[in-house]
């Protein structure tokens, strides 16, 4: 556009949302540089399956640089971006800044602790490192409690309580049901896994709140059908070492527990505020931008920002839920938006086209996993399951995955159990 | 035996060995208790592709407890092994003490750095966190050069150094490699990977220095059609921060490099100090223990010692390798052993039947892989391939490799390239 100098587009993040820009870029008459700080494309909604046992951590993670290798005119950059100057359009990285034409942010989110102290006592579920430490908790709860002969000690470290039943909550307590009641039976010799306590605790009146209440119940049922525990209009009062104070009306209760797992709010990635600011904007209460319906700043028509970092309404005045699909349909709109401005076109506001609750309904069953097989959600699982696995970037993942679900699903193992590091922790007397 | 009690048998590590031992006292009159500090058995011989990302972890981890688990008489304990009391026939852990009649110690090795403090600069390919790390620092070095633009530091960044060319050190030179000259080729925009540098430093006067003079020879030219420096007759002098300093005859060179990765010596586990120590013997330079021909420890006849901590010689008087093999023999050996001595019948001497070096070759041909496929090693590759297939030893383990090599073979792709944790470290300037 200027002179002979291509149009030059960074994009912030290798989520779903920047590397469908990404990909939406490629052949386009531009200078795109994707700078993530991470090495590959983490496919998150399988991330729980990590967190159990289920999966690998490369299953779910495809190289953006492969990923990307065919487009000539795309770099990728592994770097962490530490700011942003707006006025002289340049993105700061760890390795020096970025000039940009059009910038493109899609930092996504980290949990959100509603500012307590939490973080350590009860890990969420984001990336990599969080799935194979969480994965390692679990295990290693098991692997304490054949070590003890005390009764009480053993109930404590059986004793696994999840935060919050959105997807992420009721996937994981499915998969720990899962794994106490099935894939661990007959492993241990001093006590049964099938006597772990899995508690889900939910502040609302049902599990998977912002869905049909129709399938709330049909979710519950599966759950408990693997005996999951879940306790709705409850909410954490605190997390402590060994024991999490629950609270339910004015009741209190102290539950003592071997492991707890945050699934229970997320909060935009800090560049989320550190792009308001360079904008004089006020990000909302989870941090994230309140974007023009074009995903643009408002008064930086040349930046937008996308995914879990921002804040938009339907046109029903519904917020749009931080979720795959809607990151992903960002992603492939930013790209159009930037070829079309480009070429003179008019861009036109983002539209979420929401594909119906069907996959919803199989991710409830998929929770319910097995025990939900015998009657209809089985082709709601099958379903979850495709559409899960069509969307994975790599050929090579989709296919292992695939490979490794039928045999679980056959035998109902789980290969991928690693403790990482050298041990249990200090012995549970110390 | 004695009275109602059964026989004790404590087994100290999950590898080759000591999975093996534990397989073969399947079902015998004796109490089993298998105690490691891990989870799982871990097949090292692939380990290298872990750290070159052809390969995920959990591929080449089989959980403990699963392989066990229909053995009723074997109880898995995840601890650590502190100490040795042979008198009171007691082994310490980090969870309580554990009697036994029989001791079978088979705790592995670890690297050798004769005295050297290089472990942090040069690291060594041994457990899963080793070939994650190492998989981390070879992976960093090319995102790094791509964030440079200064011509000898990103030569200084793309020259890997490997000391020690046994199998380890062949194969990790070969797969990076294949690497630099294949699978990153076409993913970078501001130089070739094939730019980069793999040295093998060697002391002795060929690769395989234990094989037959013609497979080193071939080893060598197959590493050298990746691009592989062979440099034999040189020593290591010195590992610095970015620098190496060799030696060959009176001649030093520094070398500067970004990645020293070390597979030139092993070192038996501490554990077989300590198990010396109690017994009153004294350990050989490498740490190992010299046992009795039937692999007991000299004047404890109740206890076996096994793997790559014993150091034994063949009836020729050469000692054995410190290879997967041994491991196994032995294994079975020492269960067969303790079956046929409560059974009262003679036991006789460990004999390792070396099943000949067709693996060995295949083994060289596997490190010159796709490169080597057009002349007659291919079909010792495939042998190598079945053989190390074979003995994977969970069903899905052993499928799901089988799978991606096929994969990776038609490609040239590897898929398990994570960077672990957020960062390529620090900017190159600072």
């Amino acid at each position: 556009m200027q002179g002979s100098r291509q149009h030059r587009v960074v994009i912030v993040g290798g989520g779903f949302a920047g590397l469908n820009a990404a990909r939406g870029l490629g052949g386009a008459p531009v200078d795109v540089t994707l700078v993530d700080r991470r090495n590959f494309h983490l496919f998150q909604p399988l991330l729980y399956q990590v967190a159990t046992g289920g999966l690998s951590p490369a299953d779910l993670c495809a190289p953006l640089r492969e990923v990307l290798k065919k487009q000539a005119n795309t770099t990728v950059l592994l770097s962490e971006v530490s700011g942003f100057g707006l006025s002289g359009r340049r993105v700061v990285t760890d390795h020096g800044e970025l000039p940009y034409d059009t910038l493109i942010v899609a930092a996504g989110a980290r949990h959100h602790y509603f500012g307590k102290p939490w973080e350590r006592l009860a890990p969420g579920l984001k990336d990599v490192e969080d799935a194979t430490e969480i994965r390692s908790r679990i295990l290693s709860a098991f692997e304490r409690a054949e070590l003890i002969d005390d009764a009480d000690e053993r109930r404590r470290l059986l004793t696994f309580v999840l935060v919050g039943a959105g997807p992420t909550g009721v996937e994981l307590a499915g998969a720990i049901g899962e794994l106490a009641r099935h894939t661990l039976r007959r492993e241990f010799r001093r006590f049964s896994p099938a006597e772990a306590r899995v508690l889900l605790i939910e502040g609302a009146d049902r599990v998977l709140p912002p869905y049909l209440p129709e399938l709330s119940s049909k979710a519950k049922r599966s759950l408990e059908r693997l005996g999951v525990e879940v306790m709705l209009e409850t909410l954490v009062e605190r997390v402590d070492d060994g024991e999490v104070t629950l609270r339910s009306g004015d009741e209190l209760s102290r539950v003592p527990c071997g492991t707890v797992l945050w699934a229970a709010g997320v909060q935009a990635s800090p560049l989320a505020r550190m792009l308001a600011e360079a904008a004089g904007l006020e990000p909302d209460r989870a941090g994230r931008i309140r974007a023009a319906s074009d995903l643009t700043v408002p008064g930086h028509p040349e930046v937008l920002v996308l995914g879990d970092m921002v804040y938009l309404e339907d046109l029903a005045g519904k917020p749009l839920p931080g979720i795959a699909p809607v990151a992903m349909q960002q992603g492939r709109y930013a790209a159009r938006f930037v070829r079309r401005r480009l070429a003179g076109k008019p861009t036109g506001d983002f539209h979420y086209v929401d594909k119906g609750s069907l996959a919803v309904i199989g991710r409830a069953a998929a929770v319910a996993d097995l025990g939900f097989v015998r009657f209809s959600g089985y082709f709601a699982w099958l379903l979850w399951l495709f559409i899960h696995i069509l969307y994975l970037v790599g050929f090579s993942n989709r296919a292992l995955v695939l490979f490794q679900w039928a045999y679980s699903y056959l035998t109902r193992g789980r290969g991928a159990r690693i403790i990482a590091n050298a041990s249990v922790g200090p012995p549970p007397d110390s």
